[in-house]
């Protein structure tokens, strides 16, 4: 079996993912990252996840972004919005999925792996710039320049199997895969107990992925 | 001023590179990360030439590599070669320039920062992958496309102003600055005081780089 990192929020889309690599016939190894969110709740839904559906190993680096700050979801003073809005929301966080990416990809090169895994997706999300085609595309053509695996021919690619997928068909697809979106938290400020909110971007997004999905909604929101 | 992210490990080059970033008027927050690199007295040594040279903050962002290893930087079981040898040396950190880029690309964001410096170079530097001009280009070619402040207008620009220099000349345009290179580790196994072995490939670089350069070399070396 060949190795992947898949990059494990234990959210809603991450789990699909999860899930599409280790169908593939992947053996996975889940990363995620402790980065300070808001919303640390999800961290304990990627460990429920990356069992359940049977990754190989689950880890979870720390890496603090709060001292940075800049987004809703790193920074405490800055309100999780409740509406939608125009153009690139709030809960953007700077680079966090180049940071992300940097880490799978030296993870990647260690394993020997030559492929990763992430879940963004470019249709029914929130307008952050680094879940964009062109940017998936950038990200993969500098990692085949960074790494020695590179440069001894084994090329890494960069999976991102939601690109191009609605949240419905993320939800039907991952439905279809038996993954059990009870046990993820997409909410940006889900509860300890991993209970949402029902009003941020990230629920909107879930609570009519799962009705255009007709799928019936696991979520436990708090409203 | 401008602000400029600089990365600054504490060795030779980035204090040089810090040194020509406040030359050119930035004003220059360093980022050090400590990753959890067996030439730990490189991070004192950064904060001393962080202070010393004018850089308006200091920062140093943890994040344990060594969880993943692969290195002889990040796995105490691999030894630090002392001799020098063809291809990459063990010393290559995994993805080690694209983690520290993305996180200096996380606070240029923040802080509105359009420029990021980097000291790596091209000519007498030990055979890392991601030291060479191809991947600087595609590094900031994905990093203009990974943000907001991209997005909407500010690009970002990745300098690398010691790419095409040599050891020597690197050391004379940073003794022309001011540099005090007696603040600076280079050694990849240097003692916590700085000390320097003398005979791993930083240290081989090093020494012939002040010979070549015709400046006393105030490396303290334990051999």
């Amino acid at each position: 079996m060949k190795n992947a990192v898949v990059l494990l929020s234990g959210g809603l889309d991450s789990a699909t993912v999860l899930a599409m690599a280790v169908a593939d016939g992947y053996a996975c190894r889940a990363l995620s990252v402790d980065y300070g969110q808001r919303h640390h709740s999800e961290l304990a839904a990627a460990r429920r996840v990356a069992g359940s559906l049977g990754a190989v190993e689950h880890r979870v680096v720390n890496i603090d972004l709060t001292g940075f700050g800049g987004s809703a979801l790193t920074d405490n003073s800055i309100a999780v919005p409740e509406q939608a809005s125009a153009g690139i929301p709030l809960t953007y966080v700077p680079a966090r999925n180049t940071i992300m990416l940097s880490l799978a990809l030296a993870w990647a090169e260690v394993l020997h792996a030559q492929d990763i895994f992430i879940g963004v997706n470019a249709v029914d999300y929130s307008g952050y710039p680094d879940c964009r085609p062109a940017y998936i595309e950038a990200f993969e053509r500098m990692a085949n320049l960074a790494t020695q695996a590179a440069v001894e021919g084994h090329p890494l690619t960069l999976h991102a199997p939601l690109l191009h997928l609605s949240k419905a068909g993320i939800i039907s697809q991952g439905a279809a895969l038996g993954v059990d979106y009870a046990m993820t938290v997409s909410c940006y400020q889900a509860d300890e107990a991993g209970r949402a909110c029902g009003l941020c971007d990230s629920c909107r997004l879930r609570r009519e992925g799962f009705a255009a999905a007709g799928v019936s909604d696991p979520t436990c929101y708090r409203t």
